[in-house]
């Protein structure tokens, strides 16, 4: 199906969601937007595996990446999508296609913005971080990604939600000593050894530093646990899986220090760790496009890409449509007026003289 | 292959273990037990499915039950049989072919016993009770197993081990709410709430009460533990299964009243129950043969058909070779002397005058 990038943002949304492309399947939807971009001479596009590239050149003072990517976790009986005249319904639609229509469309329609814009849909950002299209790009033509500021638009009910807390995964083993469970005395039963893992766990105190006038605000969890051999034996073994999320005035290092302490006298292992992105809003980018916005800025929670543009040494924040908490949820939705809202206020920041 | 149930109980607890007969497969070995014991007249023999029954009848005063199982669990690259001397070694030798070994020579070599005997040989032990040979028996026959008294041949080092303990089976749920563990203040943590089952569980005091003589030992034991939805959410429910093994001065519904108010405030679900059997070493059946194979009678902390056995009104021992420790184990072994020793003790009883 062929897009037109000059169409109503709310129009390209749909078409953007009816175009399925869940993590390593997005040829097609990179094809579409590769097809649409290609005839504006004001575009250089460059295309990097399913992610596009497209920039403008002229030698503006400064230059900002606007991101989204453009897959979508696996389909849920929730395609086509339905527009009820308030709410945009299907996969994607808050997940990040609402926020990659907005950015088509001003690459399209923007051809003299007042900075240069670096516009990137990418691939694979569902999935394990070795497939991240934006990673990709950075590793392969990291000149691309240069610029003094970018948007992720990713869903922050078009607010501006700056910086983003690092995660950390480990797995707690407690351990025992298997025995029949009709002679227990002659064994160690790992899971009730677990029970002093889940006590501290009750007792974690969640630290809510501010930064650059942001509350974050910790979590300490137990995600999965699992033990036990079978009905009649004292399991020897419980692998409690805990998901750290820490502010990001802590560095990862950090944060696996603080979980070793805090689990002293168990074995814990890292399964996942990402760190945090700071909000950098004293940065000068960053501050005007505050000041655009207008509004509370709000701290990111979850981790998202803006962590890899701060990695990259580019003050980065989430501005896009929809509610972040029904991502990846069956029944997800972009309110068709937020989809606007952020079309015209980035319209208007890239316009403003 | 053809067994000679005259022959020496070692080599015929080998012949026995080379005929695999693992639960659902005891045709074979149930065909071969039939063709050895046919021949002897001073024998009824009655085939229900795979279980065999062999019956003397001489209007003795008094009546005996000599029973075993004849399925093993399942094969574990512990087959054929391995004789080094001292033990046998390989699945079926410990639990419980050795018993088997026993009662099919004496069925054999002791035409006229001072009391009649029944001697039972049956399928399914080791799985589902529904599948259960000695069940089947009582469920369509029972008046085959009326007696004064059962042994059933079950590994006791061969000592006598009476009564048995009570098992019973429960899930212990707790629940909270889903959330993304990068929110978690907007959920509750279903593992963590499960610290408290477990806080409890290891304040448990084991009962041990002293029942005909016998101290037994309970136990409360968390043996399977889980919960969890993925690595980034808070999960809504965790299921902690618990086996609660009791002395049997508790009947079944006692034990559960205990274990609903020892989890009092959570879920409990019973998954499986079965009553414990008192020692009964009162009645007078039980103390000659007590009399007779003299030493320390111990409680049976396991559960064995013996609860059946008590259920149907008939005293029952655990008297067999074998360490029930090794039972289920790849290494399971038998020593030959307990073999031996076991069939001149029942020998010395079926001929005392």
């Amino acid at each position: 199906m062929a897009l037109d990038p000059t169409t109503d943002t709310v129009a390209l949304t749909e078409a953007l969601v009816d175009i399925e492309s869940v993590s390593l399947n997005e040829q097609p939807i990179a094809d579409a937007i590769e097809v649409a971009l290609r005839p504006f001479a004001h575009l250089e596009v460059i295309r990097i595996g399913n992610s596009l590239v497209a920039r403008t050149n002229l030698a503006r003072g400064e230059r900002v990446v606007i991101a989204g990517h453009v897959d979508t976790v696996p389909v849920h009986d929730n395609l086509p999508c339905r527009n009820d005249g308030t709410l945009l319904h299907g996969l994607g639609t808050c997940d990040m296609k609402g926020g990659v229509a907005v950015a088509l469309n001003l690459a399209a329609t923007v051809p003299e913005p007042n900075r240069d814009v670096t516009y990137v849909f990418y691939e694979a950002e569902e999935i394990a971080a070795v497939h991240n299209g934006l990673r990709k790009i950075a590793e392969v033509r990291p000149e691309l990604l240069s610029a003094d500021f970018a948007i992720l638009m990713e869903p922050s009910e078009a607010a501006i939600e700056a910086g983003c807390q690092g995660t950390l995964r480990v797995d707690v083993v407690a351990r025992g000593e298997r025995a029949h469970s009709a002679r227990a005395w002659r064994g160690v039963n790992a899971i009730h050894q677990a029970a002093e893992i889940l006590r501290r766990l009750n007792e974690y105190d969640a630290r809510r530093p501010v930064i650059d006038g942001l509350e974050y605000h910790e979590g300490l969890n137990a995600v999965l646990i699992n033990g036990g051999v079978a009905a009649n034996v004292l399991p020897d073994e419980v692998v409690v899986t805990v998901n750290y999320r820490f502010a990001p005035d802590r560095s990862e290092e950090e944060a696996l220090d603080f979980v070793r302490t805090f689990f002293d006298g168990f074995e814990v292992t890292v399964t996942d760790s990402a760190p945090g992105a700071m909000p950098g809003l004293d940065l000068p980018a960053a501050k005007a496009f505050v000041a655009t916005v207008g509004g509370d800025v709000k701290p990111k929670f979850g981790w998202t890409d803006v962590a890899r543009f701060t990695g990259l040494g580019i003050p980065a924040v989430n501005f896009g449509p929809g509610d972040p908490s029904l991502a990846h949820k069956q029944e997800e939705h972009v309110p068709i007026a937020q989809i606007r809202q952020c079309e015209q206020t980035l319209r208007a920041w890239l316009a403003a003289s």
